[in-house]
């Protein structure tokens, strides 16, 4: 497992929060997601095998802006 | 550019067919996005750079199941 974390641009409120959060848990093996609309930034852990371009096309998907994955 | 054919899952209605059209359209470089409720899967066209792993994570991200990307 590998805990990432994901900038992520254009949430206002608590609704994108919970839209990031449903977003990223539906990725098989996540656990853990945890969305910060302070620090407009997201973080959980997956599976080695999963690729951050999943993670950022998981985001894009919900209607927000990934920026980096460290 | 690329033309895409992702296998999704899930999708019940038009609704289900504008959630996942609205997710792959937000994919940078996507232009032609066409989903299928019939068929079950989802067509688009985008830049080479743009991973599969991306594409799945969009549909992932859109509460559907991504299957195979050809």
């Amino acid at each position: 497992m590998a805990t990432k974390t994901i900038k992520v641009e254009g949430m206002h409120c608590e609704h994108c929060v919970a839209s990031v959060e449903r977003a990223l848990s539906a990725i098989p093996t996540a656990t853990g997601v945890k969305v910060s609309l302070e620090r407009g930034e997201a973080t959980l852990e997956v599976a080695d095998a999963i690729p951050d371009a999943l993670l950022v096309g998981a985001i894009t998907g919900a209607g927000f802006k990934a920026g980096a994955v460290s």
